[in-house]
């Protein structure tokens, strides 16, 4: 006879289209997190989600953060230990709009330079499409059993895409009713199109704001030109002081608890040949920026980063004006590794900024919030079921990679639930997340729902 | 008996409500030539002065350039010379709105805090205010007289704010229309609030706008940052090396053709004693960003410059966007001086720019334009006339400056048409011209009045 697993996967197939139907539902909710304009589109979602999963038989509601939305869902299990799925319905903004072929929430099926079909919207991959390889896999143990192997609590946020700022207080504040044996996170990505990878560290994250402001106002060029400080050179100067001329950021003391990779992780690195042919070619670039002595799966993994993700100041309308501005802004993210302190990598970013002003210039920061780094324990007992199913679906070895993003949120399920994650997904490197014309391809979506269904699997035996 | 002049002085002082009335009119029309959204009120801008001006007798018209109407009006004069009169309808763009206490379009008079009356609008001074000093002065003559000590053309334009674009095009084809003995120019300043000053000097001006490019789309600052370049970074390196640390503009042959000032001219300018405390003081600042070896007064009026005027790239919206642009933009003026070769210096500041970026990322330019640096001669004839009206007005001795600001057409006229500018002005510097709450001194406009009325007396005697 057939093991329910095969009968179920079965079901999965059956059920694509509908499966698909219902990401694409999700999909044309426009829940932008991080412009306060989309709020009513952010509660949307989380009440879709919550009536999605209830038809299911979850216990499902959409609970207050003091932002967003979360949604907590609750479905008991078999003799297996209960896991706590977590997941983001908020995507990120999606300007520069002028460059999406098609309306970004508007969500359809696109045919893809190499054949292979791809799902095309903005959160197709992150994290909508990812969530639902999660909520379809468990659609079908449901629909095929009755049941689920374990039991699961989903906890879906909404403001992941804006540092997660409620979710931690809420986190500790439900621990209780959040209490498992095991976190599970579809919100990273393969290693290529072909092989399965378990994320098994996350660099953290510093945000930060800025001005600098010299005048008490904007000025004529023509009067003020050659005598007063102009704030759009003196930032530019701070920002080009952040690297030097090796690649390495210059900021005093960044580096502090950045550690080098074990041996035997940096040879099986070194053996996965990361190209910048491939990883840079791909979006039209050829030369790593980094540190001129590391690898550059190092770089994009393992290091700690600087970047200005936004600039402004002065007169950036049609024409020309000629004004020297008051003030002018930036935004900064700052990637951690290691036992890098979010506090003091910070105050060490603006100390390093103001040490390169001149007498009449100041700057002014704002809005900084952070999370180290962290990495799993390697020998996680679930580590290997989970190898053992991705392995089983793709037909390949799982590899276990770094990530170099951030989930700061995994941190907490750590810290105040006592958990380790499990960080499984299926985006790959040209998926365009963050980017105009975001897409999840087909075979991930698809293979990821039937991945989910193995590794519940797993879980229980 | 008393003279005509006194007459025409009395009367202007007598219509000073009504004077202010018409230029209240002027200002409430929103002529911003820099923003094609705004063209029609242009246009209005153009009709309202033609009208204006037929009322007082001058043939006048609003002609087509290819851009904004240019406003000729004419009216002969007596057995003097025949004067060319220029100056602008056009006005700056407002923004930042929010940092206006009023709106910008509701022109008031408004009392300062030294309890003198100004004018608060945006063009109050630039150029609808300085141009209503001459056109009233011309009123009151012809009210009192019945005609003008001299013969006029007047050439409003509406492109000034927008480098004139199409007025070089349009002297040159009306140069029969345009033939004058002498130019008049009232787009300049006073040396303080009671000395009158001509400026015998303009510096020149280069606008340029350039973007750097590094990606083929925006990235995931988590999966590509620390290895893909960051635009921003890259032009902040650039803008960062335009200037040395001795205050120097680094970009190599920049100051071909700068030459030191003659002797008794830099005695003259060390005798007029300008403090930083007075000229930087007044907007917040303290210490010139100047070459470390010059005068102030050379930094902001016989030295070249370089400003980056706006500066845009990557995420600037509400919260935070972990992205790394694909773009970052910036637009620049540099103001020329003696010799130096407008295209000679763009080609230089964009070989320089190029210098400044790694491999992997470019920079495109757009729209560039400019006009050399001009010097009038000292022994002009009607300098000497001019002077002395100036003083019998404010009983104190005019003197001759040097500006940092560029009127572009004013080359023109000297090379189309054989034209010898004088350029006479009664702006301030606190005035904020193309800063939120521009304004102009009551003093200013009706002084300014009065002083036309003596040159155009002293003009024809």
């Amino acid at each position: 006879m057939t093991r329910p697993v095969d009968q179920v996967l079965a079901a999965v197939d059956a059920g694509l289209d509908q499966s698909l139907e219902r990401l694409f539902a999700f999909l044309r909710i426009p829940s932008v997190s991080t412009d306060s304009a989309y709020a009513a589109h952010c509660a949307a979602a989380a009440d879709w989600l919550k009536a999605d999963l209830a038809t299911m038989g979850f216990a499902a509601e959409a609970r207050a953060t003091g932002g967003h939305p979360a949604v907590v869902a609750k479905s008991p299990g078999g003799a297996g230990p209960h896991a706590l799925f977590y997941g983001h319905y908020d995507v990120q903004p999606v300007d520069p709009l002028d460059l999406w072929e098609t309306p970004p929430f508007e969500p359809r099926i696109a045919t893809g330079p190499d054949g292979s079909k791809r799902i095309v919207a903005r959160g197709a991959c992150d994290d909508k499409g990812q969530v639902m390889t999660f909520v379809e896999a468990c659609r079908a143990w449901k629909a095929v059993t009755g049941s689920l192997p374990v039991g699961i609590t989903m906890l879906i946020e909404g403001e992941e895409e804006s540092g997660s700022k409620h979710l931690f207080d809420f986190v500790r504040a439900n621990k209780a009713d959040l209490a498992a044996d095991i976190a599970l996170v579809c919100d990273t990505g393969m290693w290529d199109k072909e092989t399965p990878a378990i994320t098994t560290s996350l660099r953290g994250i510093v945000v930060d704001e800025f001005k600098v402001v010299a005048a008490d106002r904007d000025l004529h060029s023509g009067v003020y030109g050659g005598a007063a400080a102009n704030p759009i050179h003196m930032i530019a100067k701070a920002i080009a002081a952040i690297h030097g001329p090796d690649g390495r950021i210059a900021i005093p003391g960044f580096y502090d608890g950045v550690e080098d990779l074990p041996a035997d992780i940096l040879a099986d690195w070194k053996g996965l040949d990361l190209k910048a042919e491939d990883f840079l070619g791909a979006i039209g670039l050829k030369h790593p920026i980094g540190e001129k002595d590391r690898l550059l799966i190092e770089m994009v993994s393992s290091r700690p980063t600087c970047d200005i993700n936004g600039i402004w100041g002065g007169y950036t309308g049609e024409g020309s004006k000629t004004v020297i501005p008051s003030e002018a802004w930036a935004k900064v993210t700052m990637r951690l590794v290691g036992k890098q302190d979010p506090v003091k990598v910070r105050d060490a970013f603006r100390a390093h900024i103001r040490a390169q002003l001149p007498a009449d210039c100041r700057a002014e920061f704002f809005g900084s919030r952070g999370s180290a780094a962290i990495a799993l324990p390697w020998d996680m007992p679930v580590l290997a079921k989970a190898r053992g199913a991705l392995t089983a679906e793709w037909g390949r070895k799982a590899v276990t990679i770094g990530s170099g993003g951030s989930i700061p949120i995994v941190g907490a399920f750590k810290e105040d639930l006592g958990l380790d994650t499990l960080l499984v997904g299926f985006g790959l490197e040209d998926d365009r997340v963050h980017s105009p014309n975001e897409k999840y391809d087909l075979t991930s979506f698809h293979k990821g729902i039937r991945s989910w269904v193995r590794i519940l699997d797993a879980l229980a035996a």
